[in-house]
């Protein structure tokens, strides 16, 4: 909503405490405390899982106190979100870029884009650590599902004009995702050491068919 | 090696261990506490996850002694092993049935039979909690490599003929992982309510495509 909206906590999931105010883009300080619980929530998510992960963790690390994270985030639940959406900030914003354009190239933009993510290592830490708490946690999976799904993949949906358009997008998802977890959490090989181009070459026309094929 | 050889757990990975005689089938009263631990295994390694799970907790709930459980499987992942390879069972010798009959229907019987696997509550169970910890722990993840990669795919590349053979069969792999994935774990909607055939119908031709396409 504002400039700033890549910072501000996701939409409240827990009506328990809808009634926090935390709308307000932070400024100095706070801004910085508020990126410093982000970055310490994802690194707790990531090492630990979602389960094992608690709000006062996450402050030690933060060094701040329990109350401060509760103050600008909420629960444990809204940490996570937020947290997703900080990592998911520029795939969240990048649907478009990639819907931009002819139609019968967005496969290869999409499979560049997804796996290009998951290459960088800086932007693979967060997805690993969603993708950790979100097979291993329903309330985790739950975040996921929303902000992926209604985020990005309707996103990428919106562009196509065929009926079963949102599952035709989710199974391309399924072709990148499980190529992600392939390559980058089990790494099998081949795959794991494959060259880029190699499984572009063969992952972009999978995808391409999945959203425009017959 | 014998003919109750699924029981038998996987090759010893860790050298520490080799020294350990488990090699004789079990016999009546210990092959019922045998696939007692094993079962306790599975549900300890499923509901915790791999780090979280002890050779302890795992005797405790199968109520028998740890050393009872060291005796027959040695260290925890071999346990993990050995309960993966239980789990993997079917899997482990079906793909010669995915694999027989003409090459151009492949992909079909493999997409039938992987998301078929999913699809059952049983055999889902332990699935589920092999790729929770494959994704959680670099251990687990080794184990699920070993096995899943060299016992199943590398059978179903070689019914290929096709010098990048191992990288078409993983991301056929990534295509199903992926879509049992989306739907089974992590539940994105409409994925997760779609007729099973109207998902295999349009992911049978990707696996088919990137085992014997171009």
């Amino acid at each position: 909503m504002t400039a700033r909206s890549p910072r501000n906590p996701a939409p409240a999931p827990a009506p328990a405490s809808s009634s926090r105010r935390r709308g307000r883009p932070p400024r100095g300080e706070s801004a910085d405390t508020r990126d410093r619980i982000l970055a310490a929530a994802r690194e707790e998510f990531s090492e630990r899982g979602y389960d094992k992960t608690s709000v006062r963790g996450i402050a030690k690390t933060a060094g701040v106190d329990s109350a401060l994270v509760h103050h600008y985030f909420g629960t444990k639940e809204q940490v996570f979100a937020a947290a997703v959406e900080v990592a998911f900030g520029p795939a969240l914003n990048a649907p478009e870029a990639v819907a931009e354009g002819p139609l019968d190239g967005v496969g290869e933009r999409l499979a560049r884009f997804v796996l290009g993510v998951w290459e960088n290592p800086v932007t693979r830490a967060p997805l690993l650590a969603i993708l950790r708490s979100a097979v291993n946690n329903e309330t985790a999976a739950g975040v996921f599902r929303r902000l992926v799904a209604s985020q990005l993949l309707r996103r990428v949906a919106e562009q196509l004009d065929a009926p079963d358009r949102e599952l035709r997008v989710e199974l391309a998802a399924a072709q990148l995702v499980g190529c992600a977890m392939m390559r980058y959490v089990i790494k099998l090989e081949p795959l794991a050491s494959a060259d880029l181009e190699q499984i572009v070459a063969r992952v972009a026309p999978v995808v391409q068919g999945h959203l425009t094929g017959p």
